[in-house]
């Protein structure tokens, strides 16, 4: 899998594109979060095509970007909507753009305050979220009773990513008739957020409950699933009618060695400049956990040098990255590198303003508006 | 090591203590990050005491709490000045206190903009530096040999951490002295940030170095080391003149587990709440990687949740901590809990405000004013 030197070479190498705000490209300072807004377009509309083909509704996690101008790509190019994983997250992205009209929150959502704002959020826009337990309803329902309209609510099930949902049909469609019993709900379909690989799983323990639920006289409109990774196995869940990807608007390190995609498709890239290069076979960057994150996703070192594959990063400090080669480092100090991160979501999470290039007019700073958001 | 149960009742169940503009701490929306004001001031007193009986100076890291009231209890506590990482730390730091007036920025600095805002920096308050390469020297020089009065320059020794640093005596007397002959600079010492365990290996460096330096007639003002885990055995490298403890101030799940505190010194804690028990053995938190950090600092687990020893946080995502006990769970959709972090800086790092426990007037929100400062 090639490295796109090109692109590479134009950010590295001081150029005369314009920052908005009279910046220039060389006036970056060290490390920041690049953002390749072709290539997202690329991932965006690669994806959107093949669930197009397929008769798939895509709803992307914003996860990944925090960006409404990256929400609206996803929009424009044919998104039903957006997912969002925390009430906070989604009151930012619906401020920051008109265009945000059907959010999905797949989190239980608890506390008076979150349902208060819940309810808020609802006057603004489709809203729906999920639940894998009676609690959840029931303080959804407390808020919701007095709505004039009645909050979609999807039972969130457990297709062996172990984390939440129910863990099986049954209890599923209990729940779900639980949902339209309840005062100020809709029962809004089923979602899950399955394991890598776990495509098969999804199909018969989403048909299978979809079929209990019909049979006790309720429509299912909506079954959702997500992830990146089997993002184009989906077609073979047909029981799915909408698909989240979240990373695959940036991909990243662990979506490339996984197979998934190539290096050129990594949108989001952090730059850096080499501090320190104490020994013929190590070098320090001034990039660390506070911008990489010390996310490993079961692979070998803290992300890929890009046009350097004998690297290592195999050491994060918060501001300092340890950088390895099998053979000579032949780095020198100040010298520049991008690096594509093991997980591009987390990255996005750590900086409040990422560079936009490739856009017609040159770089822009974009503020992360949901970054941070874990209320 | 007891957990403080009375401290955790206080915070979990609703109180009337009031947080300033006017919420409740039964209003706290959770994830939230509260640091405990009293253990603080306990932590701070205790290494200041000790430092004092030994000679040391002392001057905090604030990369862990990253908020100027905190500086201004270590300084008032004793401490000579503060310790950043980046440039734009300091500056938030500097801007929010008018108390720090001395500053040690342990980081190779390179490029013209962060060159320029240590310039600015310098007018503002006594300011120094590392280097370990004449590349950095050089730059510093660049910027200082115009200035009024001349940076301090302190050489990074690398004493086993493998990070930066020069590696053996003899270069840090050459890099000494080309800082001394550099305009606009002064030599202001040695600096070093060992590995744990490293006491024996600073020692003999450090005084190997320092004496190579005086032969050839160079004073060394300052020796500088640091590190939480080792700082009560700082006084084994009397050539050591200065300390610079971090973590030391809230204590994490690291340090209990090193034996260095006991969960009682814990002053940051993460307060979350169950929003899922789908298995007897399983529950799952909200409070995830966003706010926990994936940082494992070898440890087994995202950290540990007060008063339930039986509970391994076995998973994190971006939004959930997966809980898991050797036996039931007994936990219930709703509860509250509070966990120690792995490593209590990088979670300062994840939030723009803190609420502060344990103070007068009762509980505070703080932002974090040096958070996200990579640059």
């Amino acid at each position: 899998m090639p490295d796109r030197d090109a692109s590479l070479a134009s950010v590295l190498r001081p150029t005369m594109t314009k920052l908005s705000r009279k910046h220039k490209l060389d006036d970056i300072q060290t490390p920041s979060v690049l953002v390749d807004i072709g290539c997202v377009r690329r991932n965006i509309s690669r994806f959107q095509s093949y669930s197009n083909a397929h008769g798939l509704k895509v709803r992307p996690h914003i996860k990944t970007h925090k960006l409404p101008a990256i929400a609206e790509m996803q929009i424009a190019a044919g998104a039903v909507g957006i997912t969002c994983q925390k009430v906070s997250e989604a009151q930012a992205m619906v401020s920051g753009s008109e265009r945000i009209s059907d959010v999905l929150i797949t989190y239980n959502i608890l506390g008076e305050a979150k349902l208060r704002a819940l309810d808020a959020l609802s006057r603004k826009v489709r809203l729906s979220v999920v639940a894998d337990s009676q609690q959840v309803v029931d303080g959804l329902a407390g808020v919701f009773a007095a709505a004039s309209e009645p909050l979609s609510v999807l039972v969130e099930c457990n297709t062996g990513a172990d984390r939440c949902g129910v863990s099986s049909p049954a209890e599923a469609a209990m729940l779900a008739k639980y949902i339209s019993n309840s005062p100020g709900l809709h029962f809004g379909g089923l979602m899950t957020y399955p394991p890598i690989g776990g495509t098969a799983r999804v199909q018969t323990f989403l048909a299978d409950t979809k079929a209990l639920i019909e049979a006790e006289g309720l429509a299912v409109p909506v079954v959702s699933s997500g992830g990146s990774p089997d993002m184009y196995s989906a077609h073979l869940a047909p029981v799915v009618t909408e698909y989240r990807p979240g990373t695959y608007v940036y991909n990243d390190r662990s979506l490339v060695l996984g197979g998934r995609c190539k290096w050129s498709d990594c949108a989001l890239t952090v730059v850096t400049t080499v501090v320190s290069v104490p020994a013929p076979e190590r070098a320090i960057i001034d990039a660390g956990s506070k911008i990489l994150t010390t996310d490993l996703l079961e692979l070998n070192g803290y992300g890929h040098v890009l046009g350097r594959p004998d690297i290592t990063i195999d050491q994060l400090s918060e501001e300092h990255g340890r950088l390895r080669s099998s053979g000579a480092i032949n780095l020198s100090v100040g010298q520049r590198l991008r690096i594509v991160p093991n997980h591009a979501c987390a990255v996005a999470n750590m900086v409040d303003t990422v560079i936009a290039t490739g856009l017609n007019n040159g770089p822009e700073v974009w503020p992360v508006s949901a970054r941070g958001k874990v209320i």
